[in-house]
């Protein structure tokens, strides 16, 4: 890791922001700026501005443009984390290990986190294009694409849809047998369900 | 139908409610009461009570307890319609006529229904409980059971995610191909999956 960089930009109120600050102004800033113009429409350079930093503190802090997006969904992990955990394997178990991976992520947060994520993208527009993005760009150009260059917008929003509404019944509704389930009985059950969209016929 | 009966409980203001009025009264403690008790521990008399209303008015406006607790929900269709829908034909296509009548039902709506749904289901423990009664006693005994005895509430709670999931796919975020799929092509995608919760092996 880089060590913090000294010449952030002045603020308008005249002193330096602490680090947590430039952090979470950044946040903000992104969610405005992500939810206004998308994913692609968003520069580093305006976030910045939006957030009265250098644009190099978005580097210094996230990483890159992506990982900054993916911090303003407050997922409890990044997508690069994510993708080198269930990238490496045989393509015909990637369904597994999405699920196993959905399953450790949340269960680790008690699922409180993923029911504000959802209550967040069903009320405002803001976050419903910030997860679509996510959907759309994320998991189908990195995740799927590889996998499934055929139709991958398609096999990424099934996909999308199975995980999503798994997360509903077993974090937010936490609906029985599921909500307790044991990672491998929900693997078994729904993993056949992403190998299919994911790599098999769809019609 | 039967014609409104004309013998209401007076108010307490001393005045009887309009039809409108019993039906909405009822509606309002019917939420409290299904969410404080569950579907099983709700009474009908007790929701009668807490609306100041006739207990044959729940009959009268509703048809029964079932019905009441599902337009509490605030669903464009009552379980009846749906399973008259759903369950005549062969079971080994019971998942497709299930995807189809879903979507048929919400795309009437324009979608934004399901969004404030998802989002009570999401906010409230009240809505969330009572979801939870409509997958686990609603979807399982009346719905999944008689063609799957075997599992019924671990496979209705599967083909909830799928459809849940589904819904805040096309409706909510709104995710391309997917929101803008003709049905046709929804169902030869997802139906599979449902077909495979409820009648296929899930291990």
């Amino acid at each position: 890791m880089a060590e913090p960089i000294a010449s952030e930009s002045p603020r308008r109120r005249g002193r330096r922001r602490a680090g947590a600050d430039t952090r979470g102004a950044l946040l903000e800033a992104a969610r405005a700026e992500f939810g206004e113009r998308g994913f692609d429409g968003a520069t580093v350079r305006r976030i910045a501005e939006r957030a009265g930093v250098d644009a190099a503190m978005v580097n210094h802090w996230f990483g890159g443009k992506e990982q900054l997006f993916v911090a303003a969904l407050d997922f409890p992990i990044d997508i690069a984390t994510i993708l080198d955990r269930v990238l490496p394997g045989p393509p015909e178990e990637l369904g597994a290990r999405i699920i196993r991976t959905f399953l450790g992520v949340w269960d680790a947060t008690g699922g409180a986190p993923l029911g504000t994520l959802i209550r967040s993208v069903a009320s405002h527009e803001t976050a419903a294009g910030m997860m679509r993005e996510f959907v759309g760009t994320a998991l189908a150009q990195r995740l799927v694409r590889p996998v499934a260059p055929d139709r991958h917008e398609l096999r990424a929003a099934l996909c999308g849809s199975q995980i999503i509404g798994l997360g509903m019944i077993r974090y937010v509704l936490r609906l029985e047998p599921i909500a307790s389930a044991g990672h491998d009985e929900v693997v078994s059950a729904t993993a056949p369900t992403l190998q299919r969209y994911l790599t098999g016929p769809l019609d």
